[in-house]
């Protein structure tokens, strides 16, 4: 596998740093490889924005910051206009269409679905968003399996908030599959 | 200041890394400095083991993983024996006296703390012994104002789970201001 250099951003609430550090237990408990997870606050955080870095690899990693990112997730425009700039070419950029109207000129994969819209359609509850991306994620990149994910929400999620968690995933899922399939490029 | 350099050691489950959040939060956010929080995840996390580096300084950051701590803060024995040998000579080394035997070798100012007894004792529960570490931490190193942590938690932490966080963090700051006093070296 390429290394898997991600760089999810959006604001804070939105549970960006959860979901990265949910997907790199995830391949480090469940799939045998080694991650590295981190957030650099600065400026931008004090205006709200969030920024984490997840590396996954089977091999050693020393170095913990993703300077280009292989797949850019950006829940605001703000964070979309601010790390559009720093993809490498050609690569997977996922966007929720509630939150960020993309532009063309962008030389990437980009995907943008609408996560926060089913997340409020069918679940009525905006804390699962960031387990909804998460989902569509992993469909569009297979960088873990569903199951390892599902592994570590049961180890970290109080067992009432569980099944809203699972849905959450399957929808994410569901829409990141769908978005495969259709846009072949 | 000089540049804060932690790292927080522990085992899984004991909320290292979302202590680690907490403080570079506050220092962020209310107290107008930078800050890098990393975790590295190798064969170690999946025997258990939890480390998270904490880099807060009034310049900017560039590298967010630390080498050679001035603050090592080790929950387990595991932790202890695996870290101590990087901290830098002289510096500070916080363990808990229910989880690390400390051997007086080490060339740190070591202070042992009855964190975890305290907490099972005044609160019962152990899901904020995260938090009365946090608040010895910040007593002996003054890194954060307890205002800056308690603005943090009172965003992060559900109201209803407020007030024992508060007081786990109250009986830490207290743990800490004690040890401070007593052992000047």
């Amino acid at each position: 596998m390429e290394r898997f250099r991600l760089v999810f951003s959006g604001s804070g609430g939105q549970g960006v740093i959860t979901a990265s550090i949910i997907l790199a237990e995830a391949a480090v408990l469940y799939e045998n490889m080694n991650a590295v997870q981190s957030q650099v606050y600065g400026p931008a955080a004090r205006g709200g924005a969030a920024r984490s870095d997840v590396l996954i690899s089977e091999k050693t990693i020393d170095f913990p910051k993703v300077t280009h990112p292989n797949v850019l997730v950006c829940l605001t425009q703000t964070a979309y206009n601010m790390y559009n700039p720093i993809i490498r070419p050609g690569s997977l950029l996922i966007t929720d269409s509630r939150y960020v109207k993309t532009e063309s000129k962008v030389d990437a994969r980009q995907r943008e679905l609408p996560l926060y819209a089913t997340v409020m359609e069918k679940i009525g509850n905006p804390i699962v968003f960031n387990i909804c991306v998460l989902g569509a994620l992993i469909a569009l990149t297979d960088v873990v399996k569903p199951q390892s994910v599902v592994s570590v929400l049961s180890s970290r999620v109080p067992e009432n908030f569980l099944d809203m968690n699972r849905y959450a995933l399957d929808l994410g899922l569901e829409i990141g599959r769908g978005a495969k399939q259709i846009k072949k490029d």
